[in-house]
């Protein structure tokens, strides 16, 4: 964008009432960032001509990096260049931590702690994430009354390439789950899980099924409870996991099951999730082996300590376990803060005798990993 | 939110793989912003030691209202009480513009110069385009190859209540436009459109419709040409809606009528739009009477001296254009940069002889009238 949007829409907007021609007046040059090099270098830019200082930081790189300033109040840096990927990023203006006001996309969550600018530097060839030239699936939002928790929640739906409510073929389904401070938009619009699954549909590598994402608090948006709750800390997110998991189980899997063309069967049923949403799917999958068949973990914020108690009806029968479940996957960045609970988790199954893949990759808590996780989980199940 | 949510989140995972308890650190205090007092006052908060100058801009009043620093470089300031109403505003820390940090709900476009900050305030029972206690809509969110515009284009898609797609019930379809600087997601993240209808529905005021909501710029998201296309200067408006309507009539409209229960007639086809939306749908529906029977336009971004040449056809036939037509309806706020445009299009209307409502109201150019808008013309069609 190479203007001012809303000053030309003033101007314009004068300009069809005006009888004589407006006069011409020069709106200031709008500060293009980011802007993205062909070498993919990218440069950020910030009119701030009273602040003292300006820095920039990002998953694209360790810390911050400073901005510097010209004559005219306008702050610049370069990075890079940078791997093809989606980054978020702030900016820090004199302390106040900021988007990037010349960038219109955002990352929103539940709460403030998570917004951030967006930067997507793509590479020569599409990657698996973005749109392909292949068959589209459909996302659906849903408004349904939950009896459990007592309020109006909303639902995430994603339905494949192909999908007719009319037909007879019914579909497998995977309850996925977002993490702390996300909620139930998370996996389509930052996770990009309908263009993942299509390609991967496009590619064979796949059969068709449908994906639920239900909001993972169980208290309602915007009340701060979702936010407290969401500390982990003194066991909040087991909290959290036990009072969802009765909304999963007793209202949203009766609810997609009716609406959908959907088996229901615990062989067509997996469920996952990232952070706090993977403490969620372990934990209610794995004590409920007689729903679940595929469990999946994405950098998951389990607790070691309460491995004993939480899983004591897994570990008390592991042949039973071992039996009945498909799949038990979990993965973890080693730069993860987490990455030492996926590897006392695995440490605790193999010791309990419950088989299971533990994936170990590079990359930290973001959602570079939890994108990749999905793509390699996908093909696993069904 | 009384917790600063990252911190936290960080002593809680060092807490998990600590052999001894962690030792005790207070996190900062969480700057609370925005906070809603019982009274519908609303004080804004920011922390910002270094700054020099912090002000707050938002619909709930005219110009600008300074924060007053604290000896802790906490800035504040109480405004209100104010009217029940969602609104947008932001921050200008030091010459910068931004969102409030404190506050999650952030409102995104297709431009940067729409982002802002949401502050929803709640009267005693809920306001007509919030939750009631009613059967709900879905949203749907379609991917589709427009052969047209020869790229992947997003649409979005209201379905009523009960709506079954294997029923033989068809529903009436009304294609509803975004404004400028915005998108597909416009109608249902701003402007509602899903709750409005579900509660008009519930209260027998209006007949189950579907609700269209492409993306109204022909040229793709993030390209730059959908932001300096917005203008509107030099007939940019008008070249979009040529455009655009290509897409419409080519491309949207077989794949609805083909993919939903709709109706394929004049007769059950409703257009309406707002703002740069309002001009497309002014401009395609009155161009095309053999598609639509009801047209509607809100805050319309049309150009009084293009009028003569845009609507030849519907003036040189007044006489088919008012039997045709069941209702052409538009509505421009008195507050409004465009009031003018409205009230010359009312003139050129009645001195064309075509049968038309021209809705004077309070208010600008916000969301808060043309969800108001909507309230008013969804239940005068079909």
């Amino acid at each position: 964008m190479g203007l001012a949007i809303g000053s030309v829409l003033v101007f314009a907007c004068a300009a069809l009432f005006a009888q004589a021609p407006a006069p011409v007046r020069r709106p200031p040059a709008q500060v293009r960032s980011p802007e993205i090099g062909p070498d993919r270098r990218v440069t950020f830019r910030l009119r701030a001509p009273a602040a003292k200082e300006v820095s920039v930081s990002g998953e694209f790189m360790r810390g911050g990096k400073s901005l510097q300033k010209d004559e005219d109040g306008l702050w610049t840096v370069v990075v890079g260049p940078l791997e093809p990927e989606i980054y978020n990023y702030n900016f820090t203006v004199d302390g106040v931590r900021t988007i990037d006001p010349g960038n219109p996309e955002v990352k929103t969550g539940s709460t403030a702690s998570t917004i951030g600018s967006v930067l997507e530097v793509r590479g020569e060839t599409p990657a698996f994430y973005e749109v392909h030239p292949v068959p589209h699936g459909e996302i659906h939002t849903l408004w349904y009354d939950s009896k459990s928790l007592k309020y109006t929640r909303r639902l995430t739906v994603y339905t494949p390439p192909g999908y007719d409510p009319a037909a007879r073929t019914r579909y497998p389904v995977l309850y996925l789950f977002h993490g702390a401070n996300a909620d139930e938009t998370a996996w389509t619009r930052l996770g990009h899980v309908n263009l993942i699954l299509d390609n991967l549909l496009a590619a064979g590598k796949i059969k068709p099924f449908l994906v639920v994402m239900p909001f993972g608090y169980p208290a309602p948006p915007g009340t701060g409870a979702s936010g407290a709750g969401a500390s982990g800390a003194g066991g909040g997110f087991s909290q959290i996991a036990t009072l969802f998991g009765r909304d999963l189980t007793e209202d949203v899997i009766p609810l997609v099951e009716s609406r959908y063309r959907a088996y229901t069967d615990r062989d067509h049923r997996a469920i996952a999730g990232l952070s706090m949403g993977g403490l969620e799917s372990l934990e209610i999958g794995l004590n409920h082996i007689d729903l679940f068949s595929f469990v999946g973990g994405f950098s998951a914020a389990v607790s070691p300590a309460a491995f004993p108690q939480t899983f004591a009806s897994l570990t008390a029968n592991p042949q039973e376990a071992n039996q009945k479940l498909h799949l038990l996957w979990f993965g973890c960045g080693t730069d993860d803060s987490l990455f030492a609970a996926s590897e006392n988790f695995d440490k605790f199954l193999t010791s309990a005798k419950v088989k299971h893949v533990f994936k170990q990759s590079e990359g930290a808590h973001t959602w570079m990993v939890w994108r990749r996780y999905l793509n390699e989980f996908a093909p696993l199940i069904f």
